[in-house]
């Protein structure tokens, strides 16, 4: 018998050999119909692979991303399996899970797959998914797997081979198709219920352009229709809300070939964003108590090798300039910039926490194929700031910088969201993270409690911290249900050492400050394109480059409608007069579709009365109201920061 | 007879070969006396030097920027004279009038010129310019002051010689001293009444490190003691209120080694000054009718080729990054991104006068041995906006700027300030200046009415416009009688042209803008340079980075200060409690120190009453005061921008 340990913390006990998918049926057939996979000691496994040890188990479904990634795998071996009986003698390369779905490369010689090829692979593999044949796993010698490939003639099989250890290689099939795979699988292909190839692209063997173009197909499945209608509806509406489309449309930024790409040229409505953004940033900073500082977007080539950035991160960096002998560089962060701040006056104790912020502007050379629209970019704005604190003072401020994400998600209506702790892995200390185990495994405790103990949802990752401390990433889902990567925050207790930081501490002494580097809001490029997907453009108000436009049925009132624009104007209320030649039915469209919140129409009952005839965007009519209180109202729902 | 027009218009006849000083004599004997020059025919000549046709001519006295620059010229001629008895054999380079004084280069051989020397020479000056000794000019052929200056053996002035054709070389001699100069000069060094030898310095000559090193006195000398000593006066005082000095003991700004020469790291309380100023601006603006915008701060070399700024700016720009096969730069300006703004989407004749503002940072190289604090720079954040209006808006948008100045002279307590319009040389048209003489002629004419208009002090000069058109800078004074250039406000309609920027007008038909390029607050760097040095870092109190201390006689009074502290937040005023375990008097004299305008002490009448006892900086005690309507008072103080 063997000991299973379930994430409960019970303890069962089974026959030895027994898989995990027994284990899910012993405890319900239902259960059981829906495990993909399962964490074995750690390691995602088959949940049908033999267990011949004490273990501990966890069961792995839909709702687990490594169930998601096993699923999608497994349907790349499905499109696979229908691709060879399709083009036969086809030659394959790999085929990942990826964040939203799967892909394979292939080599298919002279033929040329198109739109078409991919509805009749679609009802090839539900037909093979309908088999509900099982993946089967084998361990098999280097030789015999050298051999199955050379016999298949498969060059880029053996090619991966070569790169692997005798002992640690192992066989999936289900129905008539063989992979070399790591896996792990699913039980058998029915668990695969709705499907759809998404595109065809070519991409170069090993991502090297010197080597042969293959052919890519991307696809995404499902366990059920509905999860595959609503994804595909979730696409339709992503591209009916792509910030490019509506960035341009709403006047909102531009991008110029003589400025060059990457390089964001925000116009007046974007800026009113930016602006509106900052004035909260500032706001919510300055009662958390934190201090402004302005810092130059470049120094010396030494700063950024004290900070470990070069040449580490050169990659990502701007070319360098040669000035007076020197090599200055374009920033790509902020932190060694705050760091000369902290250490311009002398600290002590009374000083910290010492938070100081930054709407700072940095540099990161994308490669420009891989540049896109604002999300992409290569100046980028970040919401930055850097708290220097005691041990004792770390949990506290890491708290609060917790608790101000929660604040904004209220704010701008983000409902779903997770905080990716990820973590050092402690095989590569003193490579890929700096040598100080300790720190390491102190540092995650306290960030682990803080995040249990504000009970925000949060999943860890081991093996990608930053160098020089834990991080965490957010992961934030848009109105429609996509998921960006908002900002990250992070421990730093490698920096402060390297910069040789300091405070005089209680006891009159030299002590080393932890710091945390935040930027809740992001950068204004990620964080606008989200927004406006996240509302397709229709701002809050409060956010709204133009808040309230004013339409005159006619020039006869005109006069009317700039005497309450100058009411609008003195309440701080970004409004316009749409005094051109045109009928109310133009007007009232043409601000509908700039997305404009509020719409006044002023005719001749209007004018006697002092009263609008109130629009909503979206909505229509509301009414005849007192102006008065319109903008009373209406400044309430500004100063709130109301949704809607 | 000759005829002399005088600038009123009046016109008086003369005897042929009057001179100006005779003119000024047939005026009245105590204008003679302050006559140090002449303006004849807009060229600067001898007072005493004879006048053989009809002129136009105005007298120069020390009021004209003219008349002070002869008289310091000749007070190096004065120096020169006193050097030459004290070192005998001394070779002269060239010694001309700056803009506070004179200085003069010389060869003393092995000779080193001491502290002590400047004071024996000073008195020699004294003793010589007693004698009111005359300045006599000479015509002279080349080949006789070649012979003249190889006798002396004075390589240099032979160098000089070497460059000058004959005909045009003249000799200027008072008492025993003779110089190869083109004059003008005093009529005689009685003019010369109080006399200060200030430095000296090493000078390469002709400016290059590979040429020997010569000796440079700099000197400034006044027409009375009273002048002398009050710039003395004010010199100490700069001295005491230097900028670098007080930004240092404030923690306004700090530089660092690592970052880089002349790259600004603005501390907490400097950031807080930009963005009282940055709120300034903004308000302004909008009330102005500006729109904000946001660009990067790089762009391709192929935008500054357009705007004409490379290769010719090449110099003062930093150097390219050399990135996917192109020059990118660090922009010297702002205005290239600008008008790829402007020009983003189709403008008509609706959308005119278009005014976008930016506090854009732009990059200068300057030599490091140029830097000084914040005044030079190579960074700098610049209160920049462009106006695209039609020539007929223009008028009326460049008294809109001006009146932005006016306001801000008002706000700041600048009472003493000059516009300088400069404008185009019409010899220099093709070269230095777009060849467009109608719109030079129209756009000046344009630009003089409004200042006319306005009644602003402003004076002309020829030759010193930017290159696509005239320009206005701005000179103001602080608080201590320095002068500074705050600003510069520029017409364009070169840029226009070469971005092929157009609107449609009121015809349907294309149209090119005019384009104005204006920065009211200059750049933060200078600016805050200037107002610690205007404020003695005594801010206003709407500028002030800490606005209120709060000071406990002892912890007792704790609980209260930090209840004055929340009420003081809530009306959002700068505060702090000083909590320090100190004596009341060290915690006063240390807030008088970092020049906090306001103190509340606290002790157990003020508790026991709700009072605070109120203290302001400089000023002392201002009696017990409620702390309610303090508050009040104080933010009535803050919104109005009181200066005290």
């Amino acid at each position: 018998m063997i000991k299973i340990t379930l994430p409960d913390g019970a303890i069962r006990e089974y026959e030895q050999g027994i898989s995990a998918m027994d284990v899910a049926k012993s405890i319900s057939e239902g259960l059981a119909r829906k495990i993909l996979a399962a964490d074995v000691n750690g390691e995602v496994w088959d949940a049908s692979r033999s267990i011949h040890s004490d273990v501990s188990l966890k069961l792995l479904t839909w709702d687990d991303a490594a169930g998601k990634s096993t699923f999608w795998h497994s349907s790349a071996h499905l499109m696979a399996e229908a691709v060879e009986e399709a083009f036969p003698g086809v030659k394959f390369w790999v085929g990942p899970a990826i964040e939203k779905g799967f892909y394979y490369d292939m080599d298919l010689g002279d033929r040329k797959i198109t739109e078409e090829d991919l509805a009749r692979l679609e009802k090839k593999m539900n037909e093979l998914a309908r088999q509900q044949n099982p993946f089967v796993r084998k361990e098999i010698p280097k030789s015999e797997a050298v051999s199955f490939f050379t016999d298949k003639g498969d060059e880029y099989k053996l090619d991966l081979l070569s790169g692997l250890t005798d002992g640690e290689i192992t066989f999936y099939s289900q129905g008539t198709f063989t992979d070399l795979c790591r896996g792990p699988h699913l039980p058998h292909t029915g668990f695969i219920k709705a499907i759809k190839l998404t595109s065809i692209a070519g991409a170069y063997w090993k991502g090297d352009e010197k080597n042969k173009q293959l052919t890519r197909i991307y696809g995404v499945t499902f366990p059920n229709q509905k999860e595959l209608d609503e994804y595909l509806a979730m696409l339709e509406e992503a591209k009916r809300r792509d910030h490019r489309k509506l960035g341009k449309e709403l006047g909102i930024y531009t991008m110029n070939d003589d400025v060059g790409p990457g390089l964001i040229l925000w116009m007046p409505n974007g800026t009113v964003i930016i602006e509106e953004l900052e004035k909260l940033a500032k706001e919510s900073e300055k009662a958390a108590g934190y201090k402004r500082v302005v810092s130059p977007h470049i120094a010396k080539e030494n700063l950024y090798i004290t900070s470990g950035h070069l040449p580490y991160y050169a990659d990502s960096m701007f070319p360098p300039m040669e000035m007076d002998g020197e090599r200055y560089y374009l920033r790509a962060m902020n932190c060694p910039h705050h760091h000369k701040i902290f250490d311009a006056e002398q600290k002590s104790y009374r000083d910290l926490p010492y938070r100081i912020a930054e709407y700072g502007t940095c540099y990161r050379y994308e490669q420009s194929g891989e540049l896109f629209g604002l999300m992409r970019v290569r100046c980028l704005h970040m919401n930055d700031a850097h708290i220097y604190c005691s041990k004792d003072q770390f949990a506290q401020e890491f708290k609060a910088v917790n608790d101000l994400y929660l604040k904004y998600f209220k704010i701008f209506g983000i409902d779903k969201y997770v905080m990716r702790l990820s973590l050092h892995d402690p095989a590569k200390l003193g490579q890929k993270y700096v040598n100080e185990p300790e720190l390491w495994l102190e540092t995650e405790e306290l960030v682990r409690k803080v995040l249990i103990e504000t009970g925000v949802p949060f999943i860890e990752v081991k093996g990608e911290g930053a160098f020089y401390g834990p991080k965490i990433d957010v992961q934030i889902w848009s109105a429609i249900g996509r998921e960006f990567t908002l900002a990250t925050n992070q421990v730093d207790f490698a920096q402060p050492r390297s910069f040789k930081l300091s405070f005089t501490n209680q006891n009159n002494e030299p002590e080393i400050p932890l710091i945390i580097h935040r930027a809740p809001l992001g950068t204004h490029e990620r964080f606008i394109g989200f927004l406006l997907e996240h509302y397709a453009g229709k701002f809050p108000v409060w956010l709204a480059p133009l808040q309230v436009k004013i339409l005159p049925i006619s020039d006869k009132f005109l006069d009317y409608a700039n005497t309450i624009l100058q009411t609008l104007k003195n309440a701080d209320i970004r409004a316009e007069v749409d005094d051109r030649n045109e009928k109310i039915g133009k007007k009232i469209r043409d601000t509908e579709l700039a997305r404009v919140p509020y719409m006044l129409v002023l005719g001749e009952k209007e004018m006697n009365e002092g009263m609008a005839s109130v629009r909503r965007q979206g909505k229509g009519d509301l009414g005849s109201r007192n102006v008065g209180e319109f903008v009373s109202e209406l400044r309430t729902e500004i100063n709130e920061r109301r949704a809607e």
